[in-house]
């Protein structure tokens, strides 16, 4: 039988839709994504193998043998992308239908980057113990499970109960994702500057969901000196008004016991990691030592315009395709997965995070190391596989990787 | 970038999988569907039109006119297949994940037969209440709702509070799909034999989910005189075992208060229809009514093996592929969803299953009927069309389709 012998076709009608004729709404049209068939019903004994009375026996095989699932159905590749719509790109809180182009989105990208199948899944639900009470039902369908565009500080409780809860990798990547690629284009801009990771000052503005997992993942990797900055200032112990994410990271932070206002913070910092959104003055830039490095990351535009960054920065990135130095999340989502799921791993530690950072910027050699080259690009095709090997290793290593 | 630059290779090793080899197994291997991207990212223009920042306009629309979300993301042609795995094919509660390969399949026979995407859903839950959440949380992914292989009488009650709380096409086709199926082939059954729906007498035996909905779409199509049949004997009213949709049926058929046992019911009937597995013993099939129809659906093994039931039957049919006038729900789910899908349909009506099976009995010509032919082959590529047509202008009249 012919794939899709009449696939549904809907209409295009300019009077009722404004968006008919645009290429970003065409592109969309219908979705981004199928569900295709990896084997062939054409005859009825196919049929038979494929669906009664055939798979009988590969159920009745499962049941008696759980860990066949991995091999007869297609749990071993396949990643749910979970979201409750709450705060999806920078659109905040649009709720679960409008934030299905992006889920859809994730989805292509994890087949075309890391051969991964990926399911969108959008929650109606927006209380932490119905999101994770549903996700935990819906595991035994899924390889792993990708949580996407979730509110902080709701996002961090239910990413904690679902690793605990779950025997699969479960990763929230607007952290994860985000702070792997920021750690890598600081290891390469820290190679060009010379400056070493345990003596910088880095100042990340931002304390949401990447800008905590960006704080996590540089204290990991030996950031000594690190002070993080919401809209009401520097996290510090004395401060009343901290969420418990928000103290915890005070805690472990601003060892330098900084106060004020982010630009009071970025007199003599090393880094400004700028993952919030709002626009830091040249001025404050300006104080900033020499050899600085500038990530400003929001989108579409950066905290600090990469022009103006330029005259006081040694290395500038941002989280745009039309500038040099993109901090894109498809660089580690992807590979991290596909090496996850290659090797069975039960979860997704703290070590094959690093691993995952190492293998990014180790694919840019000395030779090729420039200002305006610290990270790969997403079309680089050595990257996911780079990733993807250095995630199973570490898997391995840190003893979560199973048969 | 190409699709699936490194996709992962279970190993196979002979000595830990005892199944290795076996061709329905390697039929399975992997899994028997992939999501497979119907959009390019080959460029950094591309992946920003179909990813940050592009998508943040789709988003921003869908946002604003939540009707959008079906021109642009693939839920108006995605379904979920949900179960809970405890009544997969013949096997019983052998629990999600063992479930997954007939979840796989349906998924396949949705899109080789009906063009639909459909997503298999296995859910780690049999608690009435918390299956119906969970499939409501999920539901703004999806644009209908494909119940499957769960236990009765819960199955009952399950599909008719998410048929209640959705506005999008909820089906359980254990039941459904078999009645329709069943229903094509009666009429064309009679048209062979030259009876009158209101005049036949119909024993039902099996009173789980297939014999519920075939006993209701039944007496929805004007079979006067039915009883069902359950492990105890004819459901009627007087019976104080019987839970409330059998009792609710007791009130609604039998209207010759019979009594007694499946042996007894058939003395003198015209159509046996057997979805309940055992076996029926052949001087009980001797006394049905001149012209006798039989459809033994049971898997393998019908109810009447066809050798014998042609001995006293004018037309049988079963449930195998290896018979004539197999009663198969592939002849009526991918259609009946494909219609539903194109119109919008906020749910299936019952004139939407009736029309399915009169569209199913219609494809065969009076030229070509014949007693091993009354119901088309799964093979025919003219059945999904012509259901989905007929599915699609009875959503239209029932006015439950929608712009």
């Amino acid at each position: 039988m012919a794939a899709e012998p009449f696939p549904s076709e809907p209409s295009t009608d300019p009077l009722t839709d404004p968006y008919a004729g645009d290429p970003v709404f065409e592109l969309h049209r219908g979705g981004k994504i199928e569900v295709t068939s990896s084997v062939q019903v054409t005859n009825a004994d196919e049929l038979s193998m494929a669906y009664t009375p055939g798979v009988a026996r590969v159920c009745t095989a499962i049941a008696e043998n759980p860990s066949l699932v991995r091999k007869y159905t297609w749990k071993s590749n396949v990643v749910a992308v979970v979201t409750d719509g709450t705060a999806v790109l920078g659109l905040g809180d649009i709720g679960p239908a409008a934030s299905l182009p992006v889920m859809e989105g994730k989805a292509l990208l994890f087949k075309e980057f890391g051969g991964v199948d990926s399911v969108p899944i959008a929650l109606d639900c927006t209380d932490v113990d119905e999101f994770v009470e549903t996700v935990a039902r819906l595991a035994p369908t899924f390889g792993g499970i990708n949580l996407e565009d979730i509110s902080a500080p709701r996002c961090f409780e239910i990413e904690r109960r679902l690793k605990e809860r779950l025997d699969i990798p479960v990763f929230h990547d607007d952290q994860h994702g985000t702070a792997v690629v920021v750690l890598a284009a600081l290891r390469n801009a820290l190679r060009l500057t010379g400056k070493s990771i345990s003596d910088i000052r880095v100042v990340i503005s931002g304390a949401g969901a990447a800008g905590v997992a960006c704080a996590r993942i540089l204290l990991q990797a030996g950031v000594g000196d690190l002070a993080v900055v919401d809209s009401k200032g520097v996290l510090s112990e004395d401060r009343a008004d901290l969420n418990p994410v928000k103290l915890s990271l005070a805690q472990d932070t601003n060892t330098g016991g900084l106060s004020g206002r982010l630009v009071d913070a970025l007199d003599g910092a090393d880094v400004f990691l700028g993952v919030s959104g709002g626009t830091v003055p040249e001025d404050a830039i300006a104080r900033m030592a020499p050899g600085a490095m500038i990530f400003a990351l929001a989108n579409p535009n950066p905290e600090v315009h990469p022009d103006i960054a330029h005259r006081y920065a040694a290395v500038v990135a941002t989280g745009r395709s039309d500038f040099p130095n993109q901090i894109n999340n498809v660089l580690a989502f992807p590979g991290i997965f596909r090496g996850a799921l290659d090797v069975n791993a039960s979860r997704i530690t703290e070590g094959m995070k690093l691993a995952a950072a190492e293998a990014l910027a180790a694919l840019i050699s000395d030779q090729d190391l420039r200002a305006d080259y610290v990270i790969p690009s997403p079309f680089d095709p050595r990257v996911a596989p780079a990733v993807a090997d250095a995630v199973s290793k570490a898997a391995r290593e840190d003893g979560v990787a199973r048969p």
